[in-house]
């Protein structure tokens, strides 16, 4: 059993050395909370002064909200094979209402734990299960409701606040007021804000108990927006290797939380991998490996074998499962004139099973027993849009919309049983039709948080789908969805590779930050005034190091410029150094500053005899190269 | 003066090859107008049968509006020193209001037109220049508002709708009604319309009567959104071959216009290369031609050395010019507090000229001498937004509204010449304060066209500003602007080479046809109805060949499905051969059709005892490998 797998070993080192280079231009830091293992990690950017021509001013560090994890960490030795420090274990443990198993309890897992033809494929240290004692609730919201603050919720506070209120007196210059749809996002989160917020099931914090290695964070309409980025092996393609490389590349990037979504070979061991080796929250979707367990025969599905699916996940610590119980047997037939039919898989996967069986969904009948497994390790619910339209002609309609109202229904019996949820949410949908889909989740499913693929606003641009979608999705941000499952350039026509990932999840984290700044997130603006005032400025280093990706910006920059002399530049490749706009407006801000204008009164008053002055001055404007 | 300059000959010789390649699965076809001189062009893509088991429907041919010109047609033998044929010639001899000059009016043309230094990168075959007839108004506006349908709009005409009529019965098999904030989109377009449209100013047909080789093309926002692709060599890079070369490749990815924005050496000559090879409508900024005649010294320009500059441009056949007549004086203080002070090159060269002389802007106070150069060879006005925001933090402030609302006096005053005008927009706004731009647009302008870069909604990534700014591009097309400027992934950073041009230009596509969608425009969902369809139905070269870029997703899908058979395979590679929601909601359907099911009634109807007669043809659903 531990055995040590050579050749993921082989391909694990690479792995570890090509996501573990810096990140240009910052560092990690920790701010603490009340208690010394209460550490949240950020990304401090460091920004040069502002030059003298323009002022002379120290620019302060700024902090980015950071999912990379301890990858990112010079002082963190990574192994892969270890996996990452349980952070959350004593916070679990301190709780009292948790045990740990000596075996785990699905038959299959312990089958896969001992299987000597597995060997060269299982992770070496696998961890034994906790669950909750008998009786007990150990889901964050059950918490929450007892009006208990877990050190979880005083984490993501700190987090979302990104040292926001230090920053609010150097880089907040100003930001506009946004337009929220209702949301009610407080100028800074407290954990109590957090708590209320759970409580009252309009954010969850997705961290089971058997994934102590999670960094806790928190999906909310009245938090930032966050993006989930889906990895996965299938029949034709993929290693594990591969998708934990991609797991630790897409954090590195920007995702908020990964979705497993393996259907192919080894999908149990592919998983423990991942999660030993995830700073965040893993989600899932179980049917896909219940049905590899039936060979791939969608009628042969049962409750059993799906609750044992459900369970043996739960144990390796699956933070939240989607769960597609809005496929309801009646609303399957609404499909049948789509143009797109069922494009989900699992909704297809259940759709066939309620027609084979004439029978409704057992996902939907087994519903609270589900609630029942999840609370024992504290999984939350992704209920899954399974009948979401897969074409612009299917947006919007009955099908999609009969579902939805059914999640609803299916949160507040989830609610019941303080278990966490979060709705799933299309698809394709065009853009005057995205509003109506957030305005009904709203009012159906209790402000739950949603989580939309996209939407993409057409189907035309096969190759281009992240962008198709990230227009749906930072609409849908804006009016108040919680996370963006992102789309990659792959959509409908392959597995994503690493360049399909970053381009992703770069694509979404634009989404979500656009959606912030237009709903008016507190300080969502700093960011955008920081990086514009360094582009003004003509600092390129901090300009790039500021952005999404430093590295392409770096990149695209010196393919045209790349002389080192040219960083400090006071003109750039678009124009040269004879004609700059942003020079010429700095010269025009100077001649105000000096003669004291700015407004018009001030502009009338003899500006006249000034001019020649400006004239002399004027000649010595442009910089010779 | 006709030596031919041999290195370009080497270089366009290449190009030629490069950019002439057949779009795969289409060809290129022509409709016929009222005369026989009247052909405008269509890409009409061939698709393959429906499957037997999805039907065996034939799948008629799909018209896509081709901006491509003759390069994509196979029957034509490209040379690039001859240019394109003067299709229009004709047309504007017979209205009989123009003459041939026996030289160019401008000094500065004609010293180019002889210097030996320029040999080498002359344009051999330049066409004489044609004026307006002493006190005649060439512009199609002018026709308009005499109630004169000419032949070029009968041609946009035809051109808009891309033989709908037809694909109204075949492809278009449903559409959602869209929401189009108060345009008015007639179901098909007739001469008629468009006449109508170009009188009351809300729209133009740029179209110079010294651009003969121009396919005419409407921009209005109750017709397809449009985009426009930026080219032009700087002081630090590219060649005029390069130039041509991106012109032609912008338009065979879409651009329906091009904007040459050389501020380097040959200016004057690359514009005429540009301009005889180009079937488009060709935009410039003649202000940074006037400022290189100058030597950079903004101080130093005059009216009479910008009034020779419109001319000589004029008599090249450029369509538009983007004027930036609202940067007016008493504006100029209003930019010194912003975050990024002015960001257009123009408006910083017009502000700096104001501070420099402490006088209003010659533009503005010469506007009546400029539209007088306007009709006299039917040049609009792209009236330029000199103070838009450079970033988020400028967005929407004084400057910006001051000089819009300026912008919209200015139209009265062109429209009084019968001079037709497009308006810029910005910029920099985040998604909640766009709407705002267009309202105000529209109230103060008339309804003149909007024309926008971007907007971009967030600042943050440098790298990826196509991205940033198709989500603020959707919607304000969507909300009514016209044509939208694309952004390429170098914005910032650099000048775009070809592959930022094709990103650029698809991603803007992307957003004009996401815009018409939300609008509603008449069977603008044809083209994702039958992709979708084409999709459904596995037929992968079709889904291919009708998205915006068939190259791209073919080469996407075979990374990782590389074979032939793959592409008639029932599965792609995300899901592999035994699990795929596209068959298995084919089965659904098929269930469904067998059943006479799609209602509930039906469905309650003893179902029961066909389930068994399901499983048993389930069991061979899956395709083995």
């Amino acid at each position: 059993m531990n055995a040590l797998p050579a050749a993921l070993l082989r391909e694990t080192a690479e792995l570890s050395e090509s996501v573990t280079r810096p990140i240009p231009g910052s560092r990690k830091v920790h701010v603490e909370g009340s208690r010394p293992d209460i550490r949240v990690p950020m990304r401090e950017v460091t920004l040069a002064d502002t030059p003298s021509t323009f002022g002379a001013e120290k620019n302060a560090p700024f902090a980015i909200y950071d999912t990379s994890g301890p990858y990112t960490d010079p002082g963190y030795a990574v192994d892969l094979t270890v996996g990452l420090p349980a952070l959350r274990a004593r916070w679990i443990e301190e709780r009292g209402d948790t045990h740990q198993l000596g075996d785990f309890t699905s038959p299959f897992t312990r089958r896969h734990a001992t299987a000597p033809s597995l060997a060269d494929v299982r992770f070496p240290n696998i961890p034994k299960p906790r669950v909750a004692n008998a009786g007990a609730n150990v889901s964050q919201m059950h918490y929450a409701r007892r009006g208990l603050i877990t050190p979880e919720m005083e984490y993501v506070a700190i987090r979302e606040n990104q040292k926001l209120d230090a920053m609010h007196e150097r880089h907040l210059l100003k930001q506009h007021p946004g337009q929220s749809f209702g949301a009610a996002i407080p100028r800074l989160i407290t954990p109590e804000f957090v708590r209320d917020e759970i409580a009252r099931g309009r954010a969850i914090i997705a961290n089971n108990i058997n994934h102590p290695e999670s960094e806790p964070m928190i999906i909310g309409r009245n938090f930032l927006v966050k993006i989930n980025a889906n990895i996965g092996n299938s029949a034709v393609t993929s290693s594990i290797a591969e998708e934990v490389e991609k797991m630790v590349w897409a954090i590195r990037w920007g995702a908020d939380t990964v979705m497993d979504l393996s259907t192919g070979k080894h999908i149990h061991e592919t998983r423990e991998w991942i999660l030993r080796n995830s700073p965040v929250p893993i989600g899932t979707v179980p049917i896909y490996q219940a049905l590899e367990k039936v060979g791939g025969a969608a009628e042969d599905l049962t409750w059993d074998l799906f609750r044992d699916t459900l369970i043996e996940q739960a144990e390796q610590g699956v933070d939240y499962f989607t769960i597609h119980a809005g496929v309801r047997l009646p609303f399957v037939p609404m499909t049948a004139k789509r143009v797109t039919g069922i494009v989900s898989r699992g909704g297809s996967i259940m759709a066939k099973w309620c027609l084979a069986h004439h029978r409704e969904s057992f996902l939907y009948e087994r519903f609270e027993e589900i609630c029942e497994i999840m609370k024992a390790y504290d999984v939350a619910f992704s209920l899954g849009d399974g009948l979401r339209p897969g074409s612009i002609a299917d947006a919007n309609d009955q099908a999609q919309f009969a579902e939805l109202d059914t999640l609803g229904e299916l949160t507040q019996v989830a609610w019941k049983h303080d278990v966490q949820v979060m709705i799933e949410g299309p698809g394709h949908v065009p853009m005057h039709l995205i509003k109506e889909n957030m305005e009904r989740q709203l009012e159906k499913c209790g402000e739950a948080p949603f989580y939309t693929l996209g939407p993409l606003t057409t189907d035309i641009a096969p190759g281009y789908d992240h962008i198709t979608s990230a227009i749906g999705a930072a609409m849908i941000g804006w009016y108040g969805t919680a996370m963006l499952c992102y789309v990659t350039p792959k959509e409908h026509l392959g597995l994503p590779d690493k360049q399909d990932v970053r381009d992703g999840i770069i694509t979404y984290k634009i989404a979500a930050h656009a959606a912030d700044l237009a709903k008016g997130h507190p300080s969502a603006q700093a960011r955008d005034n920081a990086l514009s005032k360094a582009r003004f400025e003509f600092r390129w280093d901090d300009q790039f190091n500021l952005g999404l990706d430093p590295e392409k910006a770096k990149e695209f920059h010196d393919e045209t410029l790349p002389k080192d002399a040219h960083k400090t530049a006071h003109f750039c490749s678009m124009c040269g150094p004879k004609f700059c706009s942003m020079k010429i407006t700095q010269d025009v801000r100077e001649y105000a500053r000096i003669n004291n204008i700015g407004d018009e009164s001030a502009l009338d008053a003899g500006m006249a005899e000034k001019s020649a002055e400006f004239r002399a001055a004027g000649a010595q404007i442009y910089l010779s190269e």
